[in-house]
């Protein structure tokens, strides 16, 4: 696509950077953009610099933070024997929304990925150990959030054996069908597993 | 949903002004930026903001230019008797893109919209008949290039009178059947207009 002017190519070249985003939908952000008023440019180019500049990640958890330590582990209402393990922010937020999750996290910022050269020393997995360890005993179980990857079973795997010595629980996230699937559509692994792993059947209290 | 951080929230915010970006993409945006270096982000805001604070507008055309006159206006290869009267800046680079067009444009900055409180006044149409006027008799055709709804058919009706006594003709581009278009999905009002307007089937030349 040939552009009338260098200003709004450089625009498009930044936006079209972003994941998920080609050419022809930076181009329309960009008009859209040019449409409003300049302020809405400021303030939206404002947040992002003072994103970039002033985020904090929580010293205890490695969730990002306004504070040294975030509203999460400071709280007094959650299980603090309880802490969740998972790859990245986004899945705070995934199982904050469920409601159903009243501990403290852990945000390891990665996966043991060897094709991606992510090893153990890039991810938070030592500030894991240590912060079970200092804080003496009121950890009693972590679990394993991690994706149902390769990557997510390497480190399931590596932090299980890092933490075997602490004397605490390790628990991981429950696999099988989702609520909703159908037998029909479920993938064999999938399928074959759950056969593997099946669980006593309650009948609901009535 | 909640954000661990006011930045975040900000940010995601300001992302999700777009149009066809949700909050979940917003955030998904954000947090691409948080992975990347600062400098990207500083280049992402800078080239936002040069554009914003430096773009410039083709005094002639209207068009979207780093320069007082336009690379169009200012070509010697181009059509100087033609004008295409477009919408939006989008429409010139969709037109350009086909290769089909050697003329000059004309760009509106918009289409006659009562329900959305855009009157002639609003747009460059003025500027247009002015345009026509003072190049005395070199502009010999203008081709209304505008979308075939109610909107785009009342800009045409209003921009065609209003040059009616400045002896130009008055073009606009074909409807019909789309190219590759098949009869069985066409919509009537496409394919019943498309009768009355039928054409004299010229055999290819051989």
């Amino acid at each position: 696509m040939e552009f009338p002017s260098k200003l709004i190519e450089e625009a498009v070249e930044q936006f079209s950077q972003f994941p998920g985003i080609g050419k022809k939908t930076a181009l329309r952000l960009v008009l859209y953009l040019l449409k409003q008023e300049k302020d809405q440019t400021t303030r939206f180019t404002e947040a992002l610099d003072n994103l970039r500049k002033n985020i904090r990640y929580c010293v205890e958890c490695h969730n990002i933070s306004d504070t040294e330590v975030c509203s999460i582990c400071t709280s007094h209402r959650r299980e603090r024997s309880l802490i969740c393990v998972v790859e990245d922010i986004h899945d705070v937020l995934a199982i904050e929304n469920t409601s159903q999750y009243n501990g403290l996290y852990h945000v390891l910022g990665g996966i043991i990925s060897p094709m991606n050269g992510v090893g153990p020393d890039e991810l938070n997995i030592q500030s894991l150990v240590d912060r079970i360890a200092g804080k003496g005993g009121e950890v009693q179980e972590i679990i394993l959030a991690l994706s149902a990857t390769m990557e997510g079973d390497t480190t399931s795997f590596y932090i299980t054996r890092k933490v075997s010595d602490k004397g605490v629980k390790v628990s991981t996230i429950a696999r099988g069908i989702p609520f909703g699937g159908e037998l029909e559509y479920t993938d064999e692994i999938t399928l074959g597993r759950s056969i593997l792993t099946r669980v006593n059947y309650d009948l609901p209290a009535s």
